[in-house]
């Protein structure tokens, strides 16, 4: 790709469609998003040998997942997407074939879940960067927010925990090799899968709060419960996926502790009143994970946890 | 800074304040603005080595130009800004103090502009970059387009055309004496102001069409008019700011020439009906540029003009 004009032509081939969310589309200073609701937004980067390396990801991977980590804020909202903005950083060795199917991928993506691309900016770089800024609309129902639980809620989580994390260093690792060893790792991590209709269904079921966890159980949940409660925990390591489960049992550490401190889960932390969790009970994936408790703090199965998750900077 | 906790409490300190369209702040998966009102969204990157260098850019500056390159767009649809979401690219290499004048910069900007920062993330990088989504409200009157003029209309820019490449090329030829030699275009450079109020009256006067001439008037005049219009401009060298003058004459090019190819001008572009355009010409810095005509192409001071402006890729 030598300018920025056959860019905006690639993307224009790739992007298509109008959204009734998005009054101006691409092309002008700005775009414009329809009032009349409130929208939720979040912006999330996407970086090479940071989040990414080339070594394992595919050109479609890359585009996915860029896309994907930013419908899971969307989808812990209790919302749907309904437009992104896209910041691209690119470097000057990736060739017309790699920008095809990266923007294949991303916009599959985008039309299984009925958005449109509203805007963005194109600049040269170093290395392959992408930050996006998504926009989302909520049910009926309100957005599902954090910090909005009590004393004896239930809480659960919807998606496998540390299976990502398992990918990552079975990936970081012995590379391509880890796809076949631990397939369903592998593909938790390179195509972590957005869980958009299960936050709508657990919006319309009357959760009280719902989370993104994207830095590991052990570090959301604090982030989720707030500053005056803490959380007991049961979970068994039956219920981890089995590669999870291979995986700690090869580096010789605990599986259950290892599934707490994964990063990157994309899985869903959510809080229900005990009299009310009858149909969150009944979404797809709800697994119960333990209790809300009176004061600050974390057990996991009967005992203390204060190892910290993921840090961005430190990890 | 060590660590993201430290990092969002710097934020904290520095980025305080609600706003009426910002219904729920940062710390959540997702802010949530507030609707009722259509929402103009603009995206743009701030990247080391390509946006700025730190040879010549302070901390401050890069806070302060990251931001405002962002709110110029919000400018030129005759909006104003209300909050934007920042993903920071943080190298390893900048300490406590270069943190903190980037961030008190950048806030006083937001300050001073009644905007809030409501969401975004932090990822460790190579080098520092700062991708920005800022979102806006009109007026009653809307937002002004792109492609919204005809045959006749009257084109005007406010805001020096060619100032910011002169202080661009002066800093990169001559580093911080250029500060010195030419000082009104270094600062159009690392200080490029939007111009909020003024894209407000335009809107109010009764403009058809607005533009953020961030790519150089020659680039940006054929994206403004869409394919099917040209423009008749005459542009006299007098008008220009006389470091536009002098450096053009330095390196001994037509000082017109130059200042038609001069990115990130940030300077306004606008086209308003010769019969309404009364109250336009009254807003401060109004400048006549010339008339939009039947066929596509460009004269200036009665002669074909085709040199291509600003490619992000190439230049």
């Amino acid at each position: 790709m030598k300018s920025e004009a056959q860019f905006l032509e690639l993307i224009d081939t790739h992007f298509k469609g109008h959204h009734d969310f998005v009054a101006l589309g691409r092309g002008d200073d700005c775009a414009v998003l329809t009032g009349g609701k409130d929208l939720c937004v979040s912006s999330d980067l996407f970086l090479e040998d940071v989040h990414f390396r080339h070594e394992y990801f595919s050109a479609a991977d890359i585009g996915y997942k860029a896309l994907a980590v930013n419908v899971s804020d969307i989808a812990a909202m209790g919302a749907k997407p309904v437009a992104f903005t896209m910041d691209l950083m690119i470097p000057s060795n990736l060739d017309d074939e790699f920008w095809n199917d990266f923007f294949k991928s991303m916009s599959m993506l985008a039309r299984q879940n009925d958005m449109v691309l509203a805007g963005g900016d194109l600049s040269k770089a170093d290395k392959l960067g992408i930050s996006i800024s998504i926009f989302g609309v909520a049910g009926s129902t309100g957005f599902l927010k954090r910090q909005n639980c009590a004393y004896g809620d239930i809480l659960f989580t919807i998606g496998d925990i540390g299976l990502a994390r398992t990918g990552l260093m079975a990936l970081e690792a012995t590379g391509t090799k880890a796809r076949e060893a631990l397939p369903a790792a592998v593909l938790a991590h390179l195509r972590p899968k957005p869980k958009v209709m299960i936050g709508t269904l657990l919006n319309a079921a009357g959760v009280k709060g719902l989370m993104d966890v994207s830095d590991g159980l052990a570090r959301d949940l604090p982030r989720f419960l707030g500053p005056e409660l803490g959380a007991d925990l049961t979970i068994e390591t039956k219920t981890l996926n089995s590669n999870v489960i291979t995986f700690a049992q090869t580096i010789d550490v605990d599986p259950v502790e290892f599934a707490l401190l994964g990063g990157e889960d994309y899985a869903l932390l959510g809080a229900v009143s005990p009299f009310e969790a009858g149909k969150a009970e009944s979404v797809p994936g709800f697994t119960r994970i333990g209790t809300v408790t009176k004061e600050p703090g974390l057990t996991v199965n009967g005992k203390t946890f204060t190892t910290p998750g993921f840090d961005h900077f430190n990890d």
